[in-house]
């Protein structure tokens, strides 16, 4: 699948942070940045830019905050073409701690936000957008979006924001195709004047063929992550996102050497994947924090006790 | 997704083991064979039938071979309405091993072959409908079958052979939705008579995508393995499909009994799944075996080295 406008969008270290509070040290960011620009990856996405006045800096690493100064530190003396980007959540930015863009490493701004933060995150992402940066809304939770309300959401999106990008993001893992293929079709349908994008769960296994099925339907933007590294069940592998597109801007070999040398060490540290209880949350279309509180438990492996947990939170039982 | 003529057809034991010469021990057979048949699943494919003239049995295990009489003794006293399949080899086999199905309890045997000995499965494939089984061919290695010899093969297989059902066999884990889409497309336009089948291999974590999308396709036969076992990347996870498919009929939480208390562990002792050797294999549409061959030595994550050696191989470079 040769397509020049799809752009390949790492957030290896934003999604992973999740897992350790952003924990990770300058030599391990520095070894992905480095791996990711030798590959042709289009974008990095480093981390949050959070209010040191919401949370103590004290307790998360520094890519809870991104300061423009860490990243300087982070990405210097390594050629790239790779844009590096940090996302904002609705709610938990303070807006005076973004400079303009002038004046800062960052390329692109990506506000994250529910379907009904939609007007707060107009206000940010066209606030970032005065101040000369690309930007990005993504809708996370997408699959428990009302329909009438995401309707709304992205006609407004489409008239009042300056975002470049509109995301939607499949945040429990539980779309599988014909939805994915059904919401694309719809953002396309509404958003003219922008590109789609999207950002895959892989709870099912359907991170990668979900990506597919969203470029199939002419999104062009797509979030994936090295080894799938992500909050519970990951990411799009971008290995496999990698070596499908036939952009031969691409290259294979520096992520394959990443995964090898970073990524088998770190999945003995850190836990993510197909691991049964985020299949489930996946398959009941739940939000994976009862199976992250599960996997910290004595009882990781009790999967029919979580089944039922599940099943009757749902009201299907 | 509800169909009444979906099956769910369980290859574990049988897919399994290609990875333990079918070493199996029959508490774990039993267990799996439970498990199934309180699940609902529709067949279950508990090993080869290969000749003892062509295969020492002292160096493999029972479900090498599958007796009848071992068939009779690891599925005895458990209820069930989960019917028995066994596979042949087309050149493996000794169709005089194969009594009339009224003196055996298997109720399915399934041939698997390459389009090249496409003569050879309709000959065997009738011999055993002829005694009263019921029949599938299985086409190995579809993502590498040149165009006219496979039409050929599936105008023959619709002519000529007594086959239930006929499948297509992503042996390399190398399709992508729209190649699936493209394939069980041609299979349902040629094959009339009777039903179309899919088994998918996870080397790029798309067996249980594609699978779906042979379900959109109106495949009806599926294979799949408990949490996905099977030689090198795996199989479709049978607890996934069973998540997706909504007939009633089935029941998720015998096999997420069994993942917890014999797959967990023995995946501490077995290697499948998804691994980067393997991904890449399927990438370049190759047999998994130098992958296989490489994680069984001293260089097995060394990626690059292996990316090229494939790439290589396949007159890309």
């Amino acid at each position: 699948m040769f397509r020049e406008k799809i752009k390949v969008f790492d957030c290896t270290i934003r999604d992973g942070g999740l897992i350790n509070d952003h924990q990770f040290d300058d030599r391990f960011v520095r070894a992905v940045y480095k791996a990711l620009s030798e590959a042709g990856v289009d974008y990095m996405e480093i981390g949050y830019k959070n209010s040191k006045k919401l949370f103590p800096a004290e307790e998360f690493g520094t890519w809870k905050f991104c300061d423009d100064d860490a990243i300087r530190e982070v990405t210097k003396g390594i050629p790239s073409n790779t844009k590096i980007s940090v996302m904002v959540d609705v709610g938990r930015v303070d807006v005076d701690d973004v400079k303009p863009k002038k004046e800062s490493p960052v390329s692109m701004i990506r506000v994250a936000c529910y379907v009904k933060d939609i007007d707060k995150a107009i206000y940010l992402v066209n606030n970032f957008a005065d101040k000369g940066y690309e930007t990005t809304v993504n809708i996370m939770a997408i699959s428990c979006a009302l329909e009438t309300e995401l309707n709304e959401a992205l006609h407004q999106l489409e008239k009042e924001s300056k975002a470049n990008v509109i995301y939607a993001v499949d945040s429990y893992g539980s779309l599988y195709q014909e939805t994915t293929e059904y919401l694309i079709k719809k953002f396309k349908h509404i958003i003219k004047s922008k590109e789609v994008g999207f950002h895959a769960h892989n709870n099912q296994q359907l991170a990668f063929g979900n990506t597919i099925e969203a470029i199939i339907h002419n999104a062009n933007y797509f979030d994936a992550t090295v080894y799938g590294l992500g909050r519970a069940a990951g990411n799009c592998p971008l290995e496999l996102l990698v070596g499908f597109l036939k952009n031969p801007k691409f290259d294979l070999r520096p992520i394959l050497d990443l995964i090898e040398t970073e990524f088998i060490p770190l999945r003995e540290k850190l836990e993510w994947g197909y691991i049964i209880p985020y299949a489930i949350s996946g398959m009941f279309n739940e939000h994976p924090k009862a199976a992250m509180a599960l996997r910290d438990s004595d009882k990781k492996e009790h999967y029919r006790e979580f089944y039922e947990s599940v099943k009757g939170s749902c009201g299907i039982d």
